[in-house]
């Protein structure tokens, strides 16, 4: 039976459920199971009902039927387009700076070895311990290939670095500074102009990585200065397993940076397949071969439903959900030995929620198997995802319910 | 109305039809428009019926149902299961060397690199100034990039590179030799096993490009001792607009050959998001990011309709198509002044048949337009792709005829 304490915790779930202006959205992403407790939206986001026919749409008629002439007709221009329409809703870019087509690890090695070869003569690239490993290794590979030196920042996870910290290790020597916006662990939320003025400072080049924030927080590239940015499409925007990412590049820097897969569709008028590679106009110049349309059409389906609730109305449910798992903690779990792992400021913090304990390990295998699903992240960290479209209340409240229980029943 | 020479063609093509132990495969992919004539199968394949249905499943069973579980009980090793499926049918390969996540640029770029760096101090790449576009820039890009010479054949495309041609271009300053398996442009299937030798007599690499060949030609690169490889899915193996390509790298080099674009998904124990990279065990190593899940879905449905019908019948069925129709445009185009482009010798052509005329590009269009679709390739041929699972004999016929028509009429 819930203590009195949970109870509270119930109705109150229920109460903000129903005065959630974005409660009707659920409704359009496959719940196949009422009693799963979906925590890690932020990790591979639920399926939106209208991808399936979507999807059936595209096969049936775009391939089946019109079969090749579609790369004409729909295709070829499909990772732009696209890409304007994520840009223009959700990362305050103008037309003409956003593609979808490769994955992010791809998409960060394109972009990062293209600054860094704008840079030349420059040895440094400044990135953080505690940045997602995809970002690190990339820039490892890089920093390998040709020889230059990684500063690693070591700020506390649960801070993230300050425009300070990254003045402290950027200088004349600095190429890149390449870093997350939103932490993958803590939710931490880093200052992208702040920290894009200090690297511009030097001279250098800022790469953003908008994996946890995309569809969770606003961002505004143009605005804030942003060279250069890649992000995730199937957390918060619910494209679908492994769908493709997109990428940044400010419309000023196109025509200098040159990336380096240089492949058929990246060509200035591809389907002459002439002697001699010319990089194409615009962002076209960043693309290298085919991209999976099928897995674009997942994105397409479900950057949809994220630009119809608009970000403003999810950044604030987002900041909702936090603000409640947070409560939550502090009420139910802290007296168990839980610590609160993400910022108390919800300026300062995406939309998940670090709840750290010795043992996370144990206790997240324990919650999937009780049908709790939330993600471990090493060492000591149970990550709840709370994606705003498809999290209720009533959810994270069971979750955070089932989790006290797994502590006590330890 | 068909003159004896054109009715003779059409009795010819029925009774064709009749005998093809393959026609009932044609049933199984989606021919939505009978009048259509489509002999552009080894660009992008016809829709598989099974491939809608599987969609649905995944993105309904392991997408909506199983959320993020589905990483763990199949999608993290649905590359290598899949690369291990299509090597052992198809490209006579032993598994654990295959895997399918990336396009074939970035598979090319990433194999292409590891091949560099495997023999520091040559300064030479050999290739072919007829490969396939997104090939030859893949090689440009990292000529540039390390400085290196390419040394460019410019062999007949009709009769491709033989093993002198290429021995002659080789020596101890060469690194890799790269080219594909058959011509995109003739059809001309090049000496793998040949061509192999002489590069491992010069201590250079082969890596073979077999994206015409997969599906339609026998591939055996163990036997052959490839070294790497990569090769396209959604020609003959239907998988899809973009579908992800595959690469195999030879058993003994692995461990050995390092792959540039250091991703998580390449990291040995990826999940423990640990510092430093550290490449993974066998063909793991040469992953980057998060495969396009719904994409390879569309692969393996494809790849299943091809090893189901045996590469000994499709290829039996490749010759048979493409000499029909070398018949036919002997008898009825070259009176019009259309010369056969592809290899007369059916041991050295593939399952496309290059049609040559000056006026190749208006007569393409103008038979897309009138529902013929073939595709043009600058500068003068009209290439004609006979898919054997799908394409029938009539249909070959029609589009022969149907050109004919064009030719007459102009």
């Amino acid at each position: 039976m819930a203590s009195p304490t949970e109870s509270a915790g119930r109705t109150e779930a229920r109460a903000l459920d129903l005065a959630d202006p974005l409660r009707a959205f659920r409704d359009r992403f496959l719940v196949a199971d009422g009693k799963l407790v979906y925590l890690d939206g932020n990790s591979l986001g639920r399926l939106p009902l209208d991808t399936v026919a979507r999807l059936a749409q595209v096969a049936e008629l775009e391939w089946g039927e019109r079969l090749i002439r579609s790369w004409g007709e729909r295709w070829m221009e499909l990772p732009e387009r696209l890409g304007d329409r994520i840009g223009s809703a959700l990362l305050g870019a103008e037309p003409g700076q956003v593609a979808v087509a490769d994955s992010t690890t791809v998409c960060l090695y394109k972009l990062a070895s293209a600054a860094l070869a704008a840079r030349p003569g420059r040895s440094e690239i400044v990135t953080d311990r505690d940045n997602f490993p995809t970002d690190r290794y990339v820039l490892e590979s890089l920093a390998s290939e040709h020889r230059l030196r990684i500063r690693w920042l070591d700020a506390d996870s649960r801070s993230g670095p300050s425009p300070e910290d990254v003045a402290a290790v950027t200088s004349e020597s600095t190429a890149l500074v390449c870093l997350s916006h939103v932490s993958y662990k803590s939710a931490f939320i880093l200052d992208v102009p702040g920290i894009t003025r200090v690297a511009h400072r030097a001279g250098a080049l800022a790469l953003w990585d908008l994996c946890h924030s995309v569809g969770a927080v606003a961002i505004s590239l143009d605005a804030d200065g942003v060279d250069l940015a890649v992000g995730c499409t199937y957390k918060y925007l619910n494209g679908g397993p492994g769908a493709p990412a997109f990428l940044y590049v400010r419309s000023e820097h196109q025509g200098q940076l040159r990336q380096p897969i240089w492949g058929w569709l990246g060509r200035r008028e591809p389907f002459e397949m002439a002697q001699g590679y010319e990089p194409g106009e615009g962002i076209a110049a960043m693309r290298s071969g085919t991209p999976p349309i099928l897995s674009l059409v997942g994105v397409e389906a479900g950057a949809e439903l994220v630009i119809e609730a608009g970000i403003e109305a999810i950044r604030a449910k987002g900041i909702a959900l936090t603000e409640f798992v947070i409560e939550l903690a502090d009420r139910l779990l802290a007296p168990l030995g839980v610590e609160v792992g993400s910022p108390r400021d919800s300026a300062r913090r995406g939309a998940h929620v670090a709840l750290v304990h010795p043992d996370a390990r144990a206790l997240s295998g324990r919650l999937v198997e009780a049908g709790v699903i939330v993600d471990f992240r090493a060492p000591d960290v149970i990550r709840i995802g709370l994606s705003p479209l498809t999290t209720s209340f009533t959810e994270a409240w069971r979750g955070i319910a089932r989790l006290r229980q797994q502590l006590i029943d330890r």
